[in-house]
């Protein structure tokens, strides 16, 4: 049985689909209790939209939350996907042993091993259930949370870590405060997850097997990934370039100096290594790097909104190295003040912003006041309205050879800007299969055009620096 | 008479209370209709707090929103502290050389002079104003709405442009479209300005001068600035370094590349400059100075909560020179990867994390239990609580002569974490004196905590980083 199990593992690398789909449960640690661990990560599983076997493994206990328990992990007849454990650190070597021959696939919630100086133990646990054939995710970690088919192994209820709708957006990370933060981003801006995985000390299962598995995930269209530190060098490398190769993937590198790096090994008991070499091989690869946080989420607002546009225009790219299609961008907007700033920051991320070609700015002399700042950015001033962004877009159609990109600001405060504007960009976006980023304000009428152009497949930005600095994105795709 | 009016200017260099604190105000082409910018203004006049003369000017109306409204100028009987002319750009002239003798403050609304490739024009008005002995506030501009007496001249009703509550922080802005973004970003983190003044082409009226007259406002705290160009570098210098010994001025220099070079100069008609030159002469003085729009708002929160606070231990310090007042930093946090992520932020900051000094290292080691991180960051992780982080700040309250500032980070999405958080912080900051920022959740529970740590005058930012970011003006006050 075992011998089966481990030529299994070999013969199909590692199939991690017990962790993220898994037909049957077992909770090792189960509680009634919903202020207890055991009892929220039951509570969360009980939510599944499809039915899957559920075993909750608590000596105390003849039935939890209205199902059957087991008093132990002997008790359960049937193979178990995945099991999840959540009983201190000390008792998860005999869990595992236990698990033996019947569990694919186990989650080690607790914490207290390599993070906390407790390296040998970690081994011991490590050991124990590659010697039993079970897949490892973790110690100290939350899990899985698959929007698509309901499954929660978190050990925060919904009312405390908000889940967000059901998308196409994988969340990979190695800290879970991060994913809180991942998900409060995500919210906010309307994003949809597919799967999200907090695989903690990585003890077993890490980035690269995850990357792996949402390579060929259907659901998966972009992926956003947390790392502070990777073990297999070589193998990062290569799953990372294979998977970037087929859908977006970006990385927040965390770790970078050396507090940082001293936080992370003490966070997951891993070595952040240095990040000059990190950070020149996912230039190397065209895997897109966001510098902090919140470049991590715009970037993934823009890459998960327009890729699929931008993909038909880069068929023929070279499949070793992303290379920059481009770096000329127009800047249209409404307040003066907003476009120089935009241009500002085109000009630190090295975009070039070219004149108006000479044809098309004559047309716009004949047509617009001439108050209209007729340059780069291209200043409409508070008289702008909808229908003057869509002429110039119309109007640069035709030489849509001189711009790579463009950087739309819309600011609602003045008249003439309606969120109808969203679907006439929408149209051009689509029509040309250009980059576009939209900057408004966060009044209502602006927010309220935010998510319009946002549901239109344009991402919208709350400083008109960081939709350059997201367009930045989308060019290097 | 004009000869007086010129000898008064000179004595008393330009004296803008009849602008920021009018008695009596003129409306050059007010209107009937809301949907006409005289209108508007008149209406947002007759909302003033108290009761001071208003004499709308248009030949069509006997009456205009319920009061006598004026032929012409010349109609106008008695002293004009400011008129606000609302009329095409040609007219603007001859409307001046009208209110000669009668007006000490005009403020020209309209555009279409120096940013309209109209120099020529904006000279005649100068030239105009000047002779008449009339301040001159624009063109192209919205002037002033001062929160405090609810003087507001602004072409953009409230529902278009929400006027953020009454407080103590100061808007100067060139650009209409920034000051919005100011706007909506003031309410959105809760702080109150004092007096707002968009000087749009600065004809006559600049930067300087009305840094001058906020050095003695009691009302203004600190001071948020907006700049594109800079006509008088000598006394810009002299102006900017004179307000900010006084209070904190944080200014966001646009038009810093070529691009947005050119940008600004079709934007108000004023060449910005050389940044790097102006960047030095900010740093040399000690003058706050943001590198984003971003970086201005979350500064401006920082400064504007904590200065008073920081004052007392700056008493002695240089007065021609802010000297950073230290860099050690302690990051204390729930969440690991949070921590990581800003202790990456503090090394591009320059920040130094000294390590835990051993006598406190060992009471924490008495009372914690060993899996929280002891470091710097201090990671409590998810089972820190309200009280972990009252009883490190207060252990090391004997130490406090080994950090300058202090980085805390209280997810909420973990239990343990309340809003009493917010008043424990808060004590400790008032007893030391030493700079303090919260980064938390945006979650519901972490909106709340954001909200009571502002209130108490701890500032809270929505990323690791951003924190790290605001932090670093504080030190340097």
């Amino acid at each position: 049985m075992l011998k089966a199990l481990k030529k299994k593992q070999k013969r199909k690398e590692k199939d991690l689909s017990g962790l993220f789909n898994p037909e049957s449960v077992a909770v090792i640690g189960a509680s009634h209790s919903e202020l207890k661990l055991g009892g929220v990560v039951l509570k969360n599983l009980l939510r599944l939209k499809r039915r899957i076997r559920i075993f909750p493994v608590n000596p105390k206990f003849p039935r939890l939350m209205g199902i059957k328990a087991y008093p132990s992990v002997e008790g359960i007849k049937g193979k178990i996907d995945l099991a999840i454990i959540i009983r201190p650190a000390p008792e998860t070597p005999s869990i595992l042993e236990a698990l033996t021959g019947k569990a694919s696939c186990a989650l080690v919630v607790s914490a207290g091993f390599a993070e906390a100086g407790q390296a040998g133990l970690q081994d011991e646990v490590l050991r124990t259930a590659r010697k039993g054939g079970i897949i490892l995710m973790g110690p100290n970690c939350m899990g899985v949370y698959n929007a698509t088919t309901g499954l929660d192994t978190f050990i925060l209820p919904p009312e405390r870590l908000p889940r967000p709708r059901a998308g196409g957006t994988a969340i990979v990370t190695q800290s879970g405060a991060v994913l809180s933060l991942l998900f409060e981003g995500m919210a906010k801006t309307d994003m949809g997850v597919s799967i999200t995985a907090h695989y903690g000390n990585a003890a077993d299962i890490d980035e690269s097997d995850i990357y792996e598995y949402l390579e060929n995930d259907a659901g998966t269209e972009a992926v956003i990934c947390y790392l502070e530190s990777v073990r297999d060098g070589r193998r990062f490398i290569k799953r990372a370039k294979a998977l970037s190769e087929k859908k977006p993937l970006i990385i927040l590198k965390a770790g970078k100096g050396a507090a940082g790096q001293a936080a992370a090994f003490s966070h997951t008991g891993r070595l952040a290594g240095a990040y000059e070499v990190f950070h020149s091989v996912l230039a190397q690869y065209g895997i897109f790097e966001a510098c902090d946080f919140e470049d991590l989420m715009d970037g993934a607002l823009a890459l998960s909104t327009q890729w699929k546009d931008l993909k038909h225009k880069n068929k023929n790219r070279n499949k070793n190295k992303k290379t920059s299609k481009g770096n000329r961008v127009l800047v249209l907007t409404n307040g003066g003040g907003a476009g120089v700033l935009a241009s500002d920051e085109c000009t630190r991320q090295g975009f070039e912003q070219p004149e108006i070609p000479p044809a098309n700015l004559e047309n716009f002399r004949k047509i617009f006041p001439p108050f209209y700042g007729m340059g780069n950015p291209f200043d409409l001033t508070a008289q702008g309205s909808d229908r003057d962004y869509l002429y110039i877009l119309r109007e640069l159609g035709d030489g849509l050879s001189f711009f790579d990109g463009f950087i739309i600001i819309a600011l609602t405060a003045v008249t003439g800007i309606t969120p109808a504007l969203a679907g006439m960009l929408a149209d051009f976006k689509k029509r040309t299969g250009r980059p576009m980023v939209l900057h408004t304000g966060q009044d209502e009428a602006g927010r309220e055009l935010g998510r319009e152009a946002r549901k239109a497949g344009i991402p919208s930005f709350d400083t008109p620096e960081r939709a350059v600095r997201a367009l930045g994105h989308l060019l290097s795709w």
